[in-house]
């Protein structure tokens, strides 16, 4: 079940902290890392640093973009050190920790997503993930290391994994969830059709996608539930089509 | 009260390592590092790997041995990653910071004490400790960073320091705890009057000092009662002169 949740590090500069990340994951018997857009690719101060985890930096799988990383998973967590604009369900470590382990009971991945060492993960990358984790902090100096901030969640997770899981919560759809790649092909249709109908200005988009995302990210539609949200996307395209036209001719 | 929690680490190897230390110690709100003969003192490096915690390093105070460093606590919790010989009380991460935080409540130092990066603390300095904690980890690899470990207790330590004080069990003693270096007097004291009555051999100790320390590390004598027992200590002392002679005698 373990091997079902994918740590995923956005951006990470030092290769060192891919390896201390490594060996902070394989102590917790987390197994599968993916690497967005590293600046340097795990060389040997990642091994060094790995201290005998050499064979998750083999096996870890380098990804040019999140949506690419996230792409089978059924739920998707961000850590984040700052609170942001917009509202976004917000959990501590330990939920997250029994959520990830919950979700991993079924046949999907899931990911916890760790940004950049000095600006973590962007707004848009958030609007990725289901929920964020805070670690919590002193307010006045809240910068943990990467691989530190690793070790507390792959330890949460750790924690959480040897709950028996009959005191589990159970899954709250009837089919499977739509994995993330599906969800984006659901989001980039969706948006096209608000284009379409006027409703959003690609020039002045005030958020309204990162609402969207937020909303349908707590609903989490299974995969007969996104198939019939498109299928309204689609009429809803042709009735715009036609109002448009209308609305032209007015 | 988090100030009265001290982290101790114990021959230390790795400067860099006392850095990421006291990085992960101040993202947690503690303030309070001693190093028990570290291998090399804070140096650039630590202070590179601090990230900022610069105050931890140059505030930490370095001590000769560990009964030194832990002289005016009243409570010490020793990490331990492998199982002992000799059963001692254990407890998870969770439960260790639950009663580190409530016993910091009091006016008296508590510690954590850390062991160097290849063999943690000896069966010695484990018996110094009231209980030792075990951070969970997978079987076969269980070697987590001594900065990580510290990270992980140390995150423990401020979740459950936001947990409201009325909720926390009360003191069990009518008055003040004796400190670390109180019972240090008394287990010389003890051992002294064991060896006088003859039911210590030092040359075949068989570990009776360890399993002492044991029964009384769980009991917590108060000042008063340490008075006592140190009393008793003494007439024993005086009996066992009058006994030892009158059985040389015959």
């Amino acid at each position: 079940m373990l091997d079902r949740i994918h740590i995923i590090l956005v951006g990470t500069t030092h290769p060192g902290n891919i390896g201390a990340a490594a060996r902070a994951m394989k102590t917790m018997g987390l197994s599968h890392l993916m690497l967005v857009r590293p600046k340097v690719l795990p060389n040997a101060e990642s091994f060094a640093m790995s201290s005998g985890a050499d064979d998750i930096l083999q096996y870890a799988r380098v990804c040019e973009t999140l949506d690419e990383a996230v792409a089978e998973c059924v739920w998707v967590a961000g850590t984040s050190a700052r609170s942001r604009t917009i509202d976004w369900p917000t959990v501590t470590p330990r939920q997250c920790a029994g959520q990830l382990v919950a979700e991993a009971r079924g046949a999907a991945p899931v990911a916890l997503v760790f940004g950049c060492e000095h600006s973590g993960l962007s707004n848009d990358e958030l609007g990725r993930c289901h929920v964020h984790v805070r670690i919590p902090t002193r307010d006045d100096f809240s910068s943990l290391n990467i691989a530190a901030a690793v070790q507390v969640m792959a330890y949460e997770v750790f924690v959480a994994s040897s709950v028996d899981a009959e005191e589990l919560p159970l899954s709250e759809v009837a089919g499977e969830y739509a994995t993330a790649g599906e969800m984006e092909l659901f989001y980039c249709h969706l948006e096209q059709v608000l284009v379409e109908l006027d409703f959003l200005d690609l020039q002045q988009p005030r958020n309204l996608m990162h609402r969207l995302r937020r909303l349908y990210g707590r609903v989490r539609p299974d995969k007969n539930e996104i198939n019939i949200l498109r299928g309204i996307l689609g009429a809803m395209s042709a009735a715009g089509a036609g109002r448009n036209h209308w609305r032209r001719d007015a």
